[in-house]
């Protein structure tokens, strides 16, 4: 038997449709805040991907050589594929250009609980501006979408790259070395940031000054700790964050994320019921355009991660549409069937969902099946029935049964 | 500049809103009827494709060696990976199986005028059951997508793998010769058709009464040229697409498919706007499942190109809904960008789409961008009528303005 690749899914129409109604949520909050959404191909030029995470990222993506003999790479994420677009073809579109995507992207990587080979992501990016005004309207969006798809416990958390970065420049470290230590610590790894840090020659009490910013957490009040630009700039966001209603946001001056091209704000939000692994989205003010040949362009952005919000909804006992269809067609005898097809035709034409048996199932059978589909009616077809102009109709749920002209059975729906 | 592969495309925000919409109209068809989507990974093992369609096939597709030393191949086609996923896991769910899917394919081809690398199918297929009165249901949806999506002028074809078959058996073809003559056939060529009969045995009557039957095209009665059940078969088709109102179905012996797992009923569809690149839809009665570790399975499916029928619709003049907004907020001096953020917020939280002015726009850019925007109203909230506890509303069309209380701005919309 054919297996499917490892670490890939198929879903089935339960499945789906519970994922295409999260979907739906999504666009329709992104919509509300005048994103529009754009798309990009599955693969892409495989340097595309080197550029934004340099050459060891290939370890960790499905990169191979096509015919023509061209590296190309499954995308591991969205945000490169769309700002790559943005130079290409955007760049002259008023700003800010306000832009959202969902789509598969792909890893190389072990399989494990939560995390497959194929995932999906849905990300908004707003290109072309900078402030905390922009950056709160991206953030909004990213909780409103989760408020939106009815995730109960959810967290924001906000930090500020350019607070480590400032304190460990002022402390005495390199340009080369600030990159190192700041990985260390978004990974919340002290031990290894601080050895990071001595090797770097900063003094004791600069590390543990260092060590307890980024181990701050809390509320606006915390950023009474730091000063400047950063400052200034966290108190804006949280005030905008407020006239959404948000109250679940905390500064958390340890959020880096690890990457060079964020520029100024980050921010994480977590739903607590998926335990460690609770991190269902991640963002920032960032800039890439000129890794792709374009002009220096401040943008803010975030990715869901879509599989794993998923599955924190389902934690919290999310409940989907139940699938279910108006009408279902049944044949008493064979020679009832042909009339079947032209009641279902008729129901359809009329933008009823209709089933009906093709199969030849006996009445039992077919009531169960009814029921198996959720099917609200059963239009029964009888030879008798239908000699004197007539059909039953069943309801589903009640079990009642009437006696219904053909000619009627539309206002039955 | 980085840009994207070769043969593939970006989507812009007007292409893709054109694009969902289309899609959302398919999925509502084949809701109509109870198919219901499933989904499968956007790669599969090479040896899905090598078994169904050859292991010529790899010169056409995208297959590559992943890390761990496994073909794998972008898949180029969407019943593969839908049977292997009923082989796997659902060959136990009631039948018959009604499926749908929607997705990227991709193939290795020079690209060329609406051929691309990475396209677009939308696909359905019944599980599990046989007969005239299945293949219809079938056809039935595919011609209601048309319908429903509004295509003016489609026409369906109609043909039955059987009767050449037969013709050819009969007349001393063996079965290894059979598919080769049948690719012939099935592309038209039929010198080639010819000299691979003589090849085969075929006397001269035979070849010239086969190429006769495969360019016959017309109603219901040039089935009076054929016998036996592929007559039959086809005449309930006919009728059951009659209950439907489909006038625009013909008979053509000459659908062949060419290939081989097809087994009986095969059609297609052509959109007559795209001239000689028409055909928009293809399919029929076939069995794959024993190929891929399965019972023999029989089922019927199709698969639309949607990149090919947004191109009929659009050259018939397709209109698809136009972007719009409800709100545009905008600050008339600095001092009231906050107040716009908050009566952002509020309109956003009654569920009122909303744009704003980010970046400071003088007035009349900004009147200039909301028009851009298509937003339906501008909000202009003024320092002085603000401080009387107003805003200014202006109907975008009309170019009307108003003077309205803060606390029922939201009333406006």
């Amino acid at each position: 038997m054919i297996q499917k690749p490892r670490g890939t899914r198929d879903f089935r129409s339960d499945e789906m449709e519970k994922r295409r109604y999260l979907e739906k949520l999504m666009r329709e909050e992104a919509a509300l805040f005048g994103f529009r959404e754009i798309a990009t191909p599955i693969f892409e030029n495989t340097e595309l991907f080197t550029l934004k995470s340099g050459p060891n990222v290939i370890d960790e993506i499905y990169a191979f050589t096509d015919k023509g003999g061209r590296e190309i790479a499954l995308r591991p994420e969205l945000t490169a594929p769309a700002m790559r677009f943005f130079v290409n073809e955007l760049s002259s579109e008023p700003r800010p250009l306000k832009m959202f995507y969902f789509g598969q992207c792909f890893r190389y990587e072990r399989p494990q609980s939560g995390r497959y080979r194929e995932f999906f992501q849905f990300g908004a990016e707003m290109i072309g501006s900078a402030g905390p005004q922009s950056d709160a309207e991206v953030i909004s969006l990213a909780a409103s979408i989760m408020k939106h798809i009815g995730l109960k416990d959810y967290r924001i958390r906000i930090g500020h790259i350019g607070v480590l970065r400032e304190m460990l420049s002022s402390s005495g470290a390199s340009a080369e070395n600030i990159p190192l230590i700041l990985q260390k610590l978004d990974k919340k790894e002290y031990e290894e940031a601080s050895q990071r840090m001595e090797a770097a020659g900063l003094s004791k009490d600069s590390i543990s000054t260092i060590i307890d910013v980024t181990e701050t957490v809390g509320s606006i009040d915390v950023l009474e700790k730091i000063k400047g630009d950063a400052r200034e700039h966290l108190s804006k966001v949280f005030q905008i964050l407020n006239y959404y209603g948000f109250d679940n946001v905390e500064i958390d001056l340890g959020v880096v994320r690890g990457l060079d091209y964020y520029t100024g704000l980050v921010f994480e939000m977590d739903a607590p019921v998926l335990g460690a692994e609770k991190q269902i989205c991640g963002g920032g003010s960032y800039s890439l355009t000129e890794l792709f040949g374009g002009e220096k362009t401040f943008s803010t952005g975030f990715g869901i991660g879509f599989d794993r919000t998923l599955l924190a909804l389902e934690r919290e006992g999310f409940e989907t549409p139940k699938y279910e269809i108006s009408a279902y067609v049944i044949p008493v005898s064979d020679t009832m069937k042909d009339e079947c097809y032209k009641i279902a035709a008729d129901l359809r034409l009329s933008n009823i969902p209709t089933e009906l048996d093709l199969i030849g199932r006996s009445l039992s059978k077919n009531f169960k099946y009814a029921s198996s589909i959720n099917a609200k009616k059963a239009v029964i077809v009888g030879e008798k029935e239908f000699a004197e102009g007539c059909v039953s109709i069943r309801d589903m749920l009640s079990g009642e049964q009437k006696v219904v002209k053909i000619a009627e059975i539309l206002q039955e729906f």
